[in-house]
């Protein structure tokens, strides 16, 4: 899930995204059956020991993204690698893909690159397309669900405990400038920081590899790290101390540093791990940096910021998104 | 996939939905890869003797329906109907389902009306709900996609052969004629009409049993039943003789004669099972009403209909909907 346009004042804006989730959940009981609500995929059984991963991401225009910012390969390629990410952040391996489409109408040439996109990362990471529906509609609509599978247990959310260290992949942040960039009208070249706000990294490799060296928990960053830490903090029942000044630098963005580190802390869409483990792990497994950036705690430690020389830092500033909260 | 909107002349509209469907599965090779492309669902390799299926369908405001129609339940109830539909057309049982929305300001109770209509669904099926994504959205817009599980092989449209018997489960065209009454903007009542619009049957039952008494091809009849029988044929690679008189008789719908006859070829959205199979059915298998409408005949014999003695019957103007050629 992404930034996307708030509601007016009203009534779904009342509630907020979170908010209509667990109003459901907590309502009608049939969803709460899945593994699905409140992690990144739904684990289903599967053959043996292996267990299936079921997961689906919308992409919208005007909300998500707008035709204007072209690049149509890269946003079929996003449409994928935003649900490959949740299937890695389980410690899944992504298998097949069904995608249905509203298409208004367009030249023809730019569904083509779209589904160029589609091919591109299909080939990158063994997964097949093997469905869909097109229809037609009044904007641009991308949703994908996945299946994916997983040998043995999946990683969840809720498998942080009190002593783990907490851990990051790569960078967090640059999707958000990006993002910023393609908002105040920048053209798109193939400035880093737009390029990844369409291009997430695919991290099914190294969570494989935290998945062997038993990982607890772990989330993917899709609604940015304040807000997906308490997701992990929530769903273990613990608190935890985050170290902003730890985390990876950002370079040469052209962004004040306020800016910057506000990217990293709330900005959405990065798709890194966010991951506890209990030992001090090394700074790149895969190929991928790997940076401790905080420590879990009792639960009525809550969460804080901490500076150097452990002061500790008002975060009140720095919320995630919430879709629909105003 | 339902009746939308055509798209105004220029680009996609040339190429039409199924046009732009052979687009890719020609240029993109990864597409073929997938029993999926141009069968109701995909078939993966499951554990045992069993396949997994997995299939998407997409409802999108005022392309599938109107916000001012309302009854919300009806429609969370068929954006799950339509495809469990596809999955009961290969013989398989739905299992999970993963829903995206894109949601625009409205009161949540109609939201929690949405939701009871999954609900709803899922407690007369056994489909358990184990995920979802929920974004703002200019326009409201369900995306469902199901994992089923058939056991063996599951039913393709590709399996007619020369002198197998056409057969059709149900009634055919109440659902066109229920669009019709809701455009026309009558209020939405216990319509029998209206409701067939919203309310697809659950054809899984009948279509266990047809796979049991093997039945040859299958499909559903979303499209229309002469746009649908023709997917048949072509995957089939034979031709065929249909009895316009013999299909099941509409009652009391209101409608003139050709426009019943109309909606019996060509409405859309009965998701009822349109199967060949070379023997003599009975009249009725699992509760359901089957009735014999014509016979496969070799791919040179085309696609005819056959009135009483035995007449040829032009069904130029009965064409099956076409979302995006003009």
């Amino acid at each position: 899930m992404a930034t996307s346009k708030r509601f007016s004042k009203g009534s779904l804006s009342d509630l907020g995204e979170f908010g209509l989730i667990r109003r459901w959940a907590h309502k009608l009981p049939l969803l709460e059956s899945g593994v699905g609500i409140g992690d990144d995929a739904a684990v289903l059984p599967g053959p043996g020991r292996k267990k299936i991963l079921f997961t689906t991401d919308m992409l919208i225009e005007r909300h998500h993204f707008r035709k204007e910012w072209g690049h149509f390969s890269w946003l079929g390629q996003k449409a994928l690698l935003v649900n490959i990410s949740d299937i890695s952040a389980m410690g899944g391996i992504p298998k097949y893909a069904v995608i249905s489409l509203g298409l208004s109408d367009c030249p023809v040439r730019l569904m083509d690159q779209l589904y160029v996109g589609f091919n591109q990362v299909a080939r990158r990471t063994g997964l097949r397309i093997v469905g869909g529906d097109t229809n037609a509609a009044p904007c641009l609509i991308i949703n994908v669900a996945i299946v994916g599978e997983v040998a043995g247990n999946p990683l969840l959310r809720s498998g942080a405990r009190v002593g783990d260290w907490i851990y990051v992949t790569g960078t967090l942040g640059s999707a958000a400038l990006g993002l910023k960039k393609l908002q105040s009208g920048k053209k798109i070249t193939n400035d880093p920081l737009i390029r990844r706000h369409f291009l997430p990294p695919i991290r099914t490799d190294v969570a494989l590899q935290l998945k062997k060296r038993r990982v607890h928990a772990m989330i993917d960053v899709s609604d940015g790290l304040l807000a997906d830490l308490s997701h992990i903090l929530q769903a273990s029942r613990v608190g935890a101390e985050l170290w902003p000044e730890n985390l990876p630098r950002l370079r040469g963005s052209g962004f004040s540093p306020e800016v910057m580190r506000k990217a990293q802390l709330t900005g959405g869409e990065d798709y890194e791990l966010l991951f506890t483990h209990p030992g001090l792990l090394p700074t790149r497994i895969a190929g991928v940096p790997i940076t401790r950036i905080g420590r879990c705690h009792p639960p009525q430690f809550g969460l804080k910021l901490k500076g150097k020389c452990d002061t500790q830092v008002s975060f009140q500033d720095y919320l995630g998104f919430n879709h629909f909260k105003a």
